[in-house]
């Protein structure tokens, strides 16, 4: 068994300048919400008070939902969604969906505008914008009111141009495969 | 103020056939390692016991460290390296690095073969092969002593080919934007 080295020190680094960051998750491959979770992890060692609002979802369980709740008070959860318009299945007409994602801007705004959070997650929203059941000027009106110093997350596909122009880093996932192509069904802890 | 519809009722998915799947996240942009710490949020929502390896990391805080502990002891953290090899300012030889790395195996070979885990996470093995601090063979062999209902997340950029080929699930990372092209330094809770 190989001695293991460990560094001298251990640096912790602290911006000169702090900045409350939009950063943008899009793309068609697995890993967007799950990346967001990642930061409101993150978020959570720097004892920092975390929103998430997730579009579309809520008909569905995800492990994220009590993942969530060990990080404590600090972090809420809001589910406002009744699963993805227009997926076969889907017993929802959109006029509900809208009804659903419109309550949500609302709810967004309200948090957004109360500067109480250090992050705010909107959780699918680009797909939510794509579907048109929310508008480009909400999207950017929840951007735009967003806290100097507060962090915004904002996740899903086909994020909209002028998104990805407002926000500081924008990462694209790609799927170089995917399990479900090989018909393995989704799985807890990886999927949802 | 829109009424706010909710769902008739949240299903929650079984998978017919649990598997236990290997996720590579690779890719240049932002999201790899803050994925896999989603998804070891999400695995926590399950009770899932989780083992997360860092290669490379350990000379520099990163919220996870502390976040991780909010979820209790069925997560464990282990850093194993000095930083990343290469990068300027980094003080510690190949040598240096390549045994951190070398020791990293050990331990995560162990922690696989010991059954205990629902989920580990190998953070920036990626990296660790393609800077040649660990071999090819040494992570093939991680990934095929895996138990069958094992998840298994692999991260880092520049993701080998054959890895590549033994994932189940294999998403690609890329940068569109990223903040500190804008000379903005990295954020706490959202860079690290």
């Amino acid at each position: 068994m190989m001695k293991q080295l460990t560094p001298v020190k251990v640096d912790k680094l602290v911006p000169k300048k702090p900045h409350g960051l939009v950063v943008v998750i899009t793309g068609n491959g697995k890993g967007k919400t799950t990346s967001a979770m990642g930061m409101v992890l993150r978020a959570s060692g720097y004892e920092m008070k975390v929103c998430i609002i997730q579009f579309m979802k809520g008909d569905l369980y995800s492990g994220e939902w009590d993942g969530v709740k060990l990080l404590g008070d600090r972090v809420e959860l809001h589910t406002t969604g009744m699963g993805f318009c227009g997926i076969q299945g889907n017993p929802y007409s959109r006029a509900e969906h809208r009804a659903c994602a419109q309550a949500a801007i609302d709810l967004a705004m309200g948090k957004i505008s109360s500067g109480q959070y250090d992050m705010i997650v909107l959780d699918e929203i680009n797909n939510a914008l794509k579907l048109k059941l929310v508008d480009l000027e909400q999207v950017v009106g929840l951007v735009k009111a967003k806290p100097e110093l507060t962090h915004m997350v904002l996740t899903g596909r086909d994020a909209h141009p002028d998104i990805v122009e407002l926000a500081d880093t924008v990462s694209e996932v790609c799927e170089i495969k995917h399990a479900y192509r090989k018909d393995i069904e989704p799985q807890p802890g990886i999927d949802y």
